[in-house]
């Protein structure tokens, strides 16, 4: 995940991998070719054609097909070609892509402040300065602007991007085969989707970013990627840009260990305490069952991926592995300044874990409840409204309000009270097991310190609200996004009792982030000096702006006995088919595979059509829709997922077993030439 | 699956494949090498050694080693070593090593009486001959003789087996090597289980078969097998030798097709149903959830196989394969009265298929039931008690009373009388369901033709029955070995009006058997022939007598993307090891793997020990235990399982996906050498 400024200095690893190009080309974000690859929604996208025509992933453009879904034209189940510009369809209004067109350090301006500054205060000065530098850059029009923080705290970069704001559909496939597989394919490789979309960025005839206009006319793109000839073949050379989300590499060993021996561990035996509150419930009651369906899931998931991340780095022995390598940067010359500061962070950081498990088990008592959650939400949206908008905590501005309002009127549809009350008995009994120092008065008064205490407490306090109620949970709303005092409740009294409670906490919090924001440097700056000292460079961990990986087509052995192959076909797609969703390829896709004319795009030594491949680029979490691109810089696929055993990789980069997913251009050609013809956009991006 | 008589005749495949001996040493199955093949218990056996070691499988040898477990000796748990002969543990009374000392065919003296004859006369002459050669061949002492039928119908064969009563347990190793991964890991390559244990035979002092006794000596074993100096690597030619029990692969088009498009997905679903019913009762009841665990995970594990054997003879596309080579085999010059017996054939098993719906649940309505099939066999057992011993139906002799009071005692922890009532609901109303034809009056009449008439005959019979009662049970059982009449019951009663419906369809089906029999060899001979128009040779179906399969040592694709690797190492067991049975590798196997002297049982390209490994051998139940042997016929392995995929087997070897899974010698070789040592046992079976 190479910032692409450190390009340049990779120019002999980059060779050596098969790179064909010159590393300096990269190293620029606004000049071709990464000024091809965009934000686009909540992952990446990249310009295939000179008239702003966007790949990305169907799943990154979802809500894109939903929005111009409608019962008799079902573009999700059907898919979607735009016969020409007129027909495109408008996205929906918030549907965004970045362009970048600034890219600036800003380290001094933002630290200005801070310098001298501890705790609370340094972190404030900073987030002055960062706000400071966005709303200057964005006097600019059509601009949108940020400030990345980078290595923790060590340098800032003002990102400046164009936003693009009228977009529109162009080719989805149909869900079948965008997203076959879904849910139960997920990670689980080998692959077989074809999980691409086109969209089109439109701009005011001025070439300035503008909002949806029938007389808007298409972006012209600075830059534009090219569809290879050919396709990926075991070993190949590859690289990927894209926007990764966070990752937590650089991290500590104490948060390594903390990680693996103590953070997914609890957090796997809580999410299986409240699936077996939930499964008993529904068991017992029907309703119940469906009301609390979509959070059953949720911690379903949740659990999954905990359970896996925890796998993942058991299996590469992440936390002996950091902490050698810890060991070894400690034992290096470092300052004696810096050692203080790098103490001090362990210390801040030790603090924090010093309260893991009531931060744990307060953080679930606001999530997985509905009617508590509520009343809590209410109550703290009358304390933020007393203040200028500008002040309040951000999810309580004016701008939230409908997002507030929305969550209160979805209580009725999750919320049964003998559900919630047995999660709550079931986080709050964990609670009242915590050691003194834990525990918080606000919260001890509340709910008792026995069982049979809070059982009480919970019986009386469902028995008696009335917030069960749509209209009463509305007309409290409606007090306190005014700030006014909300008529008596008696969920809505424990709230006034809580929220003080919530505020001090997240008082702690923001100085702990404060003093680790002021002293992760020295630790960046001595692990700098290490990675020298090893002949390595050092990436950033992600933190959403554009990064560069490479490396090459690559199968993987999963376990003894079993080895991936790195190139999928459409052998897989039948196979998997079962009719019914999500393993259910539409007819004209099956009997294409049956009819097996795969000229143009067929694979020359597996002799068929190739669907999905691996490669061991990095990626995490936002590189979804983010272009691969061969030694040549040819555009060879479309990264969608990742594998299983990589989940773990947002804290460790293991090369056994890291490897991305992606789609094959070739059955993007094939689909497009053949199964669902749009000979006009292959032929807008060049492919004859 | 050939016979070994077919062997010499397929001299030149043999010598294809890499076989270096001489094909006709492998005809004769009472010479060297075949007659060091064994049966033992239920599986196959082979002499490792001069002096009467057998290997075999720890499964096969399961009951052995429990029999001779106690609390505080856990042989199973803890493995056995016997130090010397004087330390060999006896095995349970029952448990047999079989070796064969003649094989003739007989088909004439079988047949002789059966000529010109049609239906259950049929079916009784065969019966009838081949019962008295097997009392003639049994007059000689220690011998037990069988007559196996080949190509149904077509061949006899009477098979005469020394019967070795006195086996003793030599070495095992403990469960979690033995058997580690269980039921999770049985038919899932990749495996790593060493699935063996030696056993030795003992004859008295004058060389023949004798019961158990300290006087006993080792027994001479006719031949005796060599441990390979080296082990397997892909595509190294392999052979196995054992007997399997049972397939179909010879049966008409139309019994294809009936067990894919009609029994397979009516067992599944029905099961699915049953499945239901008990976990819904065991949800409501922790004591029913108790009381039904082992027929749950019994209908669970069948419901498993059936939904696999489908899964693979669809993948396999077998209908249309077997109906495609059956078309062309009728397409061939058939004689008129060869055509004439095939269609008539066709016909008897439309006429059972007629009635399938009915015999499936008839089956099960005995076998899921507890009370209701306590009745039934109680009323059986009177009416069989009536006659003279030998012309019982077998299951109601004499030698069977132990056997029906167990079951009659273990009703007690097996029975909850609100879920057989449901069980029995389920499948009655099935029943109900079913058109005119296929009802049979008797039971109309005890369980009424409406859901009402069911629920209240089911209540009043479980209101008022005793039988419930394990001392009223076995009071009757008294009465009924005696031929006595019971004292009354509603069950009683209501079985005293079912048996006779059962012996009716009895009746009707040795009378359908008894035609097949005549019919079928008919369609085999044209079989034959068209086997010999396409140049290849045709081995019987498995019938449970020798058998022979050559090939290679083979990985395979189990599906698109993923890749088998044809051998296992010990870095799998360490992978799967959680320290939770059944993935509790032992900790002396933890400490040895990490250690890592595989001096001598290394593999060479590897470079690590080899645990398991694959070929494409053909095996079905009973090759448990079958020695797999290289090129020169050394032993190189010991068959224990197959993968998945091939469940379907069978009914249709696909050579794509049947493979067979044995335990590397090297494994073996280390286990005994330097992890749970017996130099001593090495050394006798050559092993320096």
């Amino acid at each position: 995940m190479w910032m692409p400024s450190q390009l340049p200095q990779l120019a002999k690893p980059l060779r050596d991998a098969g790179f064909k190009g010159d590393a300096k080309t990269l190293a620029d974000v606004t000049a071709a070719p990464l000024s091809a690859v965009v934000r686009a929604g909540g992952g990446t996208g990249a310009f295939v054609s000179p008239d702003g025509l966007v790949l990305t992933n169907h799943h990154v453009a979802y809500g894109v097909i939903q929005y111009n879904s409608k019962p008799e034209r079902n573009l999700i189940d059907d898919g979607f070609i735009a016969g020409d510009p007129a027909a495109e369809l408008p996205a929906n209004p918030d549907f965004r892509v970045l362009v970048t067109v600034g890219y600036d350090k800003v380290t001094d301006a933002v630290l200005k402040d801070a310098a001298g500054k501890t705790g609370r205060v340094y972190f404030d000065a900073v987030d002055r300065a960062s706000k400071a530098i966005v709303a200057d850059c964005e006097q600019e029009a059509g601009v949108r602007c940020s400030v990345a923080n980078m290595y923790y705290g060590t340098d800032f970069y003002r990102i400046k991007q164009l936003e693009l704001r009228d977009i529109r559909l162009v080719y989805a496939p149909p869900r079948a085969i965008g997203n076959y597989g879904d849910e139960i394919d997920n990670f689980m490789w080998p692959r077989h989707t074809g999980d691409f979309t086109l969209l089109r960025a439109y701009v005011g005839k001025d070439g300035k970013p503008a909002a949806y206009s029938p007389d808007n006319v298409p972006y012209r793109a600075p830059a534009h990627l090219s569809l290879a000839k050919d396709g990926p073949k075991a070993d190949d050379y590859a690289m990927l840009a894209g926007y990764p989300g966070t990752t937590y590499r650089h991290r500590t060993a104490a948060e390594f260990d903390e990680q693996v021996n103590w953070t997914l561990p609890a957090r796997v035996a809580v999410f299986d305490q409240l699936i077996d509150v939930i499964e008993t419930a529904g068991r017992q009651d029907a309703d119940a069952k469906t009301r609390y369906a979509a959070q059953l899931q949720s911690l379903k998931n949740n659990r999954k991926r905990a359970a896996g991340e925890l796998e993942g780095l058991r299996r590469s022995d992440a936390v002996r592995v950091r902490a050698e390598d810890e060991r070894g940067m400690l034992a290096t010359n470092v300052a004696a300044k810096e050692r203080a500061d790098i103490d001090a962070l362990a210390a801040s950081i030790a603090g924090g874990s010093a309260m893991r498990e009531r931060e744990l088990l307060l953080s679930l008592f606001g999530s997985q409840s509905q009617l508590m959650r509520a009343a809590i939400t209410l109550e703290r949206l009358r304390v933020e409204s007393a203040k200028p908008d500008a002040e309040r905590e951000s999810g309580y501005q004016a701008r939230d309000h409908a997002l507030i309002e929305g969550v209160l009127k979805q209580v009725q549809r999750r919320y049964a009270p003998e559900v919630e009350k047995a999660l709550l008995t079931a986080l709050l009994t964990r609670y009242q097991q915590l050691p003194d120092a834990q525990r918080l008065p606000g919260f001890d008064a509340a709910f008792g310190r026995t069982p049979a205490a809070l059982k009480q407490a919970l019986d009386a306090l469902y028995a008696s609200t009335k917030l069960g109620d749509e209209a009463e949970r509305l007309s409290r709303f409606a007090a306190a996004r005014e700030g006014r005092p909300m008529a008596a409740d008696p969920l809505i009294d424990l709230a006034a009792s809580l929220v003080p409670v919530q505020l001090a906490l997240e008082q702690e919090r923001k100085t702990r982030a404060g003093e680790q924001l002021r002293l992760r440097p020295a630790y960046m700056r001595a692990l700098f000096a290490w990675r020298r000292q090893q002949g390595r460079a050092l990436y950033p961990d992600a933190n959403g702006t554009l990064r560069v990986s490479f490396g090459r087509v690559d199968g993987f052995s999963p376990r003894d006995g079993v080895q991936y192959t790195p190139v999928t076909t459409v052998a897989g797609i039948v196979e998997k088919n079962t009719g019914q969703v999500p393993f259910d390829a539409p007819k004209p896709l099956l009997d294409a595979i049956a009819k097996g004319n795969f000229a143009g795009t067929e694979d020359p030594v597996l002799k068929t059509q190739t669907v999905n491949f691996l490669t061991n680029l990095d990626t995490t979490g936002g590189n979804s829709g983010s272009p691969v691109l061969n030694a040549r810089g040819e555009l060879i696929g479309l990264n969608f997922d990742s594998n299983w055993e990589s989940v773990s990789a947002s804290w460790m980069f293991d090369p056994r077993y890291k490897r991305a997913v992606h789609v094959d251009m070739r059955y993007l050609r094939w689909l497009m030439g053949k199964v669902y013809p749009a000979p006009h956009l292959l032929k807008e991006m060049g492919d004859q």
